[in-house]
This record gives structure tokens, C-alpha cells and sequence, in this order.
């Protein structure tokens, strides 16, 4: 595998959707993908259940997961309460968004970067006190990392700087998260490079970006060229954006995987199995739109995965 | 300017509809695009108007076109009758389409390679006996060059060799054109680098990509990586994919030309104006879609364009 693809539509995709998905529909999706070839997917997020009923049913859905072979199990946390949640229910990957716009984050958290950093002090100590080989993996998440719909521009210094204080608070890594869709192939280049300066290669390996304004996957190709490799996607783009129907939120795993696969970059995982949980996540989502182009165009005729490619990657720039 | 996107929505995307835009329309939409910033348009093709009814006042488009101030008038030309046509028409740029796919080249014009190259070779005749200064810049077009619905894979070494016969036959440039939404970033770059590494870097500087698997800006961001100039586009996608409703043929105009922007790459078109040209060609089209996500997004709050950008395409790899 040469990529990871971590799905997040069971919690991003899902809790922006009304429609509450039943908690076995849930498990079925996850045993689906797993079976297509995913091992890490975001399963819900430790949020109080009157905020996302939608996600109510997280802590079970995770003890559920933790069970499956080979899957790291992967949650949400907004706080503190939320990450003792995480611990308790066997989560192997915690994430916690500090939005780098501040007025971001009052407007949707009401907390300052202070105490989200706080949060993390407390979180990575919790962390800490597990015996050994039941400490989950603990993300920072710099969302609005490209900009934000109150502030607008983020200064990458505030970015870089962010970093440095979420790794310093105790964090194993931190995630890039355009969590607006304002990012584009250059600045995600250019502000790769500026937090591996800081805080080193190994502590900034992933990607969640949104396809807003139709820019997903060369957002992707960008963060790939130069060296990121773990990539968030949500299968069928589940959780369209409001403001712009059709457009979808979260980037579409299955044209992600179609990408990678074409490109010679394994993703581990079987487009034609991708394609069956798509129709098992459509038919429980009902009317609920689903994104995507690479399912309704099928796959090229003479179309070669990744693994059965002569050449590996043919052409890349990285 | 950095990169030239040419528009190519009044030719491939309205031969992709059933409804006939009027005359009238097309040229306001020409004046609209051109005050927007648009400096290459392909305004129709010299097919029979029996074949493309929608695009049988191609000659008159051309011609009122050819009377706008430094605006590049590009044409489709199917075989050489249409170059004579395009000629007495007075188009700046003609396109002959060679489909790399000879199975694809008989099922849709009935002609072999060997016959398309005899008739590259009599229209570059046909221009050598023009006048100078009236002389257009003829292109060979290598369509279906990431493979087709017929053959499936097209071996690069055949796209190769076509592009040196096209050379030969005595077209000024060939160009790239994924006709199938085949192409992915890698296929993309690689196959650039070998027509280059044939035919030289100034016979071919452009790519046709259509978006059909959701990865048209990933491919256009691969071709300008590694330095190719120009892109076809079409306003609001305008001519859906038959087999995958939603997905659009042409990568959309409107979110290429916010790609480049953002990326501090110029392409001399004012993004405000140009949703002004999609909202009247939307009006023209009535319930037939349009397709693309900035529009429906906007700009990002703060957007900055290329040209008011400190530094121009910031962490870029090329």
C-alpha cells in the first residue's frame, strides 16, 4: 500500500446529514468497507448526543470496530470529556480540531486557542497514564488551515505556529484540514513545507481536504507530490455542502481510489467492492444525494489496479 | 498571463445538447467571455450541418468572431472540405481531431489514421498557399490519447508515433485530448514527457481533459506541473456526459480558471465577470445544467487573484 485512504463518512459525512443512520446500518458499512479493503476508517465523534444525534451511538461503534482485525479505529473528539470517552470505548486514534482561525473557533467550539491547547496538555497526559499498547495514536487537526468564512485568510505563520503548539501540548501528529474548501494545489504545497519546517516530516503526514469549490483532487495530487500520504475521503462525498448543491463537502473516496489506482498508487483497496458499499450506504441513505463520478462512469475499459501495473507510478513528480 | 484557458463551450459543449443556441446568443456570448478576459475561443466546427445542426452557423460565428480585437478564433475542422471552409471563414486556429484509437477513428468518422494524415498533409498545403499574415495556426489533435471505449488501453508508443506523423503531415502543433476521461495525473505526465521527448517542447503545449472520473483539475494540475500552457474548458461544463449524469464532459471553465487564480497563476480572466457569462448562458440554456462548484460556492471570503497576489504561484513544483 503506497497511500492510505482513511474513510470519514461515518462521522464527517454523517453528521452532516438530518437522516440518522442506524447504529447496525453503521456496522454493516464499516464490516462492508473493511471487507473492500480500508484499514483505518473514522467511525463517529465524542460529541454530546443532543449536539449530533446523529452520532449518539459513537462509543458503541467503536467498541464495535476495535474488534475487527486489522482496522484502526479512529474518532473525533471535541474536548477533554470527549477524548475520556474515546479511551474508555478503545478508540486506536484520536483527533482533536484546534480551528486556526480563533474567531473560528469561539463562533463553533466557544473556545479560545488557549484552551483547546489546554485540552491537548490534558488529553496527551491521559494518554500517557495507559499502560503501555492501549495508547491510542493523538492528532492535533489544524482545520481552517487555508482559511475561514469569518476571518477569511489564515496567515501560515499562525498555522505553523499552531502546530508547534499542539506538538509541544503532547500530540503524535498533526493533520492539515481545509475544512472550508479555500485551499489550493499551491498554498497546500507551500504550507506542507512550512510545518514540516518546523515540527518535522513525520509529524505532518495526512490530509483532509473538501472538494467546495471542485479543487479536492488536485488538492490531493498536490499534498502527494510532495510527500504527504494518508488522505481523508468520504465515501459517495456523504454530507453535501449547504451552501453550494452539489457540491459536495468531504472529496469522494471512490474517485480518490479510482486516482490513486489509475496512477499506479496503491491503495489497498478493490474499486468493484468500493462500488458495492457505496450501494449498501445509498440504500440505507434513501433520497439522501450521493456524490461522485468515477461509480456513474464506471471504470475504463482495460482499467489496471495499482498492484497489477507493470510500473508504479509512472510519471509522478514526487 | 500565465497559463491560456481557451474556451471551448460554444463548440464542444453545445454539440454535446440537444437545444440549438441561436446565433444571436453565441455572439453575445463571445462578446461576454472576450470582456471577461478570454483571449482563445474554439466558436464551432465545419461539420455538415446535418451532423451538428447546433453548430451550423459555425462559418458566420467565425467570421463575426475573427472582427474582435485580439481574440484567437479557434475551429474544429473534421477533414479538409472543413479546413477550406474554416479558411474562407477566417479562423486564427484550426483543429483537426486525430483519434488515436483507429477502431475509435472508423466507429466515429469512418476514416483510418492513414486517410486523417492525407488530409492533415493537403490542409497544411492549403495553407502554405495562403497569403502570410492570413496563414491560421494549424493543430493536430490526438484525441482518445489515454484510451478508448472501443480498444480500451492506447499504447503511448502509438500516441507517440502520431504525433511525429502529424508533425510530418505539417501541422504547427499537436495537441493532448483525453476524449474518454480516461487520463489520470500520472498517465498525463508521462505521456507528455514522450510526444516532447519525439516531437520537441513547442509542438505541443496544450491539453483537452474532460472530467468524466472526477479528476479533470487533477489532470490539468499534472499537465502544468510539468509545463504544458494551455486548457480547454467549458463554461458551466456545458455538455454532460451522456452515461453519468452529474458528471460533466469538459472540466468546467469557472472552477479551472479559481484553480489557477488561487495558485497566484494568472490567466488574465476576471472571476466575477465570468460567472456574469455563465449566468447568461444559463439563461440561454434554460433547464439544460450546468455544472461546477466555485460558482455555487463563490469566492473565498478574502480571495486574492493571481495578478494582486505578492507572490506569484507560491510552492509550486514546476
Amino acid at each position: 500500500m503506497n497511500v492510505l485512504i482513511s474513510e470519514v463518512g461515518p462521522r464527517d459525512g454523517l453528521q452532516s446529514i438530518a437522516r440518522i443512520m442506524s447504529t447496525e446500518a453503521k456496522k454493516i458499512w464499516i464490516d462492508k468497507a473493511v471487507a473492500a479493503g480500508f484499514t483505518e476508517i473514522e467511525v463517529g465523534s465524542f460529541v454530546p448526543a443532543k449536539v449530533l444525534p446523529q452520532l449518539a451511538d459513537t462509543a458503541e461503534i467503536v467498541a464495535y470496530a476495535a474488534g475487527i482485525p486489522g482496522l484502526t479505529v479512529a474518532a473525533l473528539i471535541p474536548n477533554a470529556r470527549g477524548a475520556a470517552n474515546a479511551l474508555a470505548a478503545g478508540a486506536h486514534k484520536i483527533t482533536l480540531p484546534l480551528s486556526c482561525s480563533e474567531s473560528h473557533s469561539l463562533a463553533n467550539l466557544r473556545r479560545t486557542h488557549a484552551q483547546v491547547l489546554e485540552d491537548a496538555r490534558i488529553i496527551a497526559q491521559m494518554i500517557r497514564e495507559l499502560p503501555e499498547g492501549q495508547r491510542p495514536h493523538f492528532e492535533g487537526s489544524l482545520s481552517t488551515a487555508f482559511g475561514c468564512t469569518i476571518e477569511g485568510v489564515v496567515p501560515q505563520a499562525k498555522v505553523v505556529e499552531l502546530a508547534e503548539a499542539l506538538m509541544e501540548a503532547g500530540c503524535d501528529e498533526v493533520g492539515l484540514a481545509d475544512t472550508t474548501g479555500y485551499a489550493d494545489p499551491a498554498a497546500v504545497r507551500s504550507m506542507i513545507r512550512a510545518i514540516w519546517g518546523a515540527v518535522g516530516k513525520e509529524a505532518l503526514t495526512g490530509i483532509h481536504v473538501h472538494n467546495t469549490r471542485g479543487l479536492g483532487l488536485a488538492n490531493v495530487l498536490a499534498a502527494y507530490d510532495v510527500g504527504l500520504t494518508t488522505f481523508d475521503s468520504s465515501l459517495g462525498g456523504v454530507g453535501g455542502c449547504p451552501f453550494a448543491p452539489g457540491a459536495s463537502g468531504n472529496i469522494v473516496t471512490e474517485d480518490l481510489v479510482f486516482m490513486f489506482e489509475a496512477m499506479g498508487v496503491s491503495t489497498g483497496i478493490d474499486l468493484d467492492a468500493l462500488f458495492a458499499v457505496r450501494n449498501y450506504v445509498q440504500a440505507q441513505l434513501g433520497d439522501e444525494p450521493l456524490y461522485g463520478f468515477t461509480p456513474l462512469a464506471g471504470l475504463p475499459l482495460g482499467f489496471v489496479p495499482a498492484t497489477q501495473q507493470s510500473t508504479s507510478n509512472e510519471g509522478a513528480l514526487a
